[in-house]
């Protein structure tokens, strides 16, 4: 177990050794940690590594000039500069919520970013101030169409947080396909194999090998197969790939280019970097606060109550398993990897950063 | 096969006969036919019957005072009535797009509406203002959350249309379930299996059997089962239902009142009909629409060509099927089931409406 304060204070180390400002390092620190806390280590320290990679290789601004290039009362569109996603969305992320404040909503599309952490975090960034927050991101395609063998999307989340009263707030989050690529990573490790319907083979067939997705294998989206509404699945990818690149002049679909340094960065590309899309809604540009909240803790108590089926606990609330862990990993720390723990040492190495997680 | 404009001229007057004013008949008709035309038929003229019976039982009224009872200058909140949700959506639509012509995004929350019949018809108005359209509905509770035995959330479906130029419009429609409960509805007709990964039984356990749905079976969300996802289909679904509902006022999860006349609306209710979500944003409001079009046919000829596995045609883009068939129907004429043909011969008796269909 690895305490979250060291964690924190060698992650934001690393992040200044780049040159990122102060305040940026802190941010992004912060970002990437969340993911931590909440279960989702693929997308925390255990990426660290591969962003100090993408700065190695000229393709991170550690000092991005981040720029409102297009604006409406509710709307923008943000050149990220190549910065940091975990910098460039909370920034987008904070235009959303002025423009709600000042108008009822605001709708961020951005551009020339990279990747961004866990969606989640940025969704829930609305909740303090009373908003619904909503967080999307296109990302290096993985994710084959329903009867497609290319991979041409990526695992395209979205984040939906929602306010409460008494209630902890409901916060969906969520890959469109059917596994996220964290859950293929942790089985082609163990080397176990996985279910049916979460990935095909070159020739788009099933397959239970996660090996096959590094030898042009695809994930499937959401729904699995055409019968059971990959169709869908598919339909809710492009719509983040659309709202977040479409709109903003980012890469899409099989443009998107690759979080790993190694992968050459494809030429002609149709935009700049990868493309995230935020939004927040005043819950009283609807219906007054505390209206909203108590039927949303009326909500929340409902559904938690629903009848379950033999040997079940009970009905999950969208958030629940990732603020449940998230306040286990912060009193008794976070497990990593060994893999994980020999980049953070290289990493300290690197830039002569003290190791004492 | 019945003609369109044949079966127009007869809805028509059937909605003229309810008493809703000429305006609202056509435009109701407009709506309701256009589920035919797409060949959502479950959706269509198949309803006509159900809406008649819920005006008779005093719970569809048919010259609603819609009123918004809260905005900004981009969000809105409107009480419907319990107007037929045909004529109550449309209204709303036109509120978003105007907000979205004003301050670049409209987003209007309903109430105290009823079934809007396909959401696709709803997203699809924004297309010709050079926007993307966003259109939701909560409905009567026929899906059970992942792990519970009971019926909390309605087939909630996302429509999203994306405005192009050369290439036919973006147009993502789908249930937030597995299967839509009109695919259900044949089967139990035919009296064939469904796939598993549909349908559960009372008990929660996964079943063949349609008719398992009227003995206390559920549909399963999106995803099917907790391996497959079915987690982000409930989460997705209770997102449409939250946007619908608890922010308009309207009744959400197990509370919204069903479409069936001879089923009892509860008591105690939280809030008022069943709810609406409908959103605009101008795509000028992020970067000029001439750009964003060229791009979206690029995205669209890109994923068109797409390889595919053996024994595919081509990977299908969201919309394409719709508007195929729309194009036959209005063409060729649209096939009607025989009990629906007989729906239609009582309501001309009941109405005294010739029926040349």
């Amino acid at each position: 177990m690895h305490s979250y304060q060291q964690l924190f204070n060698f992650t934001q180390e690393v992040f200044l050794h780049m040159g990122c400002p102060p305040e940026d390092a802190r941010l992004a620190t912060e970002v990437l940690l969340d993911a931590d806390l909440r279960g989702v280590d693929s997308h925390g320290v255990a990426r660290l590594s591969g962003y100090v990679r993408l700065w190695e290789a000229g393709r991170i601004n550690a000092k991005p000039d981040i720029q409102v290039i297009h604006e409406t009362p509710s709307t923008a569109t943000i050149d990220g500069d190549a910065g940091l996603g975990l910098v460039v969305a909370p920034r987008a992320m904070e235009i959303a919520m002025r423009k709600a404040e000042e108008v009822g909503s605001g709708w961020v599309s951005v551009s020339n970013s990279n990747h961004f952490g866990i969606a989640g975090y940025h969704a829930m960034k609305a909740l303090a101030k009373d908003m619904i927050g909503m967080a999307m991101t296109n990302a290096s395609p993985l994710v084959a169409p329903t009867f497609s063998t290319e991979r041409m999307l990526g695992t395209n989340p979205i984040a939906v947080a929602v306010p409460t009263n008494k209630q902890p707030a409901f916060v969906a989050d969520l890959a469109t396909s059917a596994a996220a690529n964290g859950k293929l990573e942790i089985l082609q490790r163990k080397g176990e194999q996985a279910p049916s319907g979460w990935i095909q083979n070159a020739k788009g067939e099933e397959t239970n090998d996660p090996h096959e997705l590094k030898a042009g294998g695809a994930l499937l989206p959401l729904g699995s197969d055409r019968a059971h509404g990959s169709h869908k699945g598919y339909a809710l990818s492009s719509v983040v790939d659309i709202f977040s690149a479409v709109l903003s002049g980012a890469n899409y679909g099989p443009w998107v280019p690759p979080f790993v340094s190694f992968l050459p960065v494809a030429e002609n590309l149709p935009g700049k970097g990868i493309g995230h899309f935020l939004g927040a809604m005043r819950i009283d540009a609807f219906r007054p606060a505390d209206d909203f909240k108590a039927h949303m803790d009326n909500w929340i108590d409902t559904f938690r109550k629903a009848r379950v089926k033999d040997g079940e606990e009970a009905v999950i609330i969208p958030g629940d398993p990732e603020r449940e862990i998230s306040a286990i990993r912060l009193a008794q720390g976070i497990p990593l990897l060994t893999p994980v723990v020999k980049d953070l040492e290289d990493l300290s190495k690197k830039f002569s950063i003290k190791f004492d997680i």
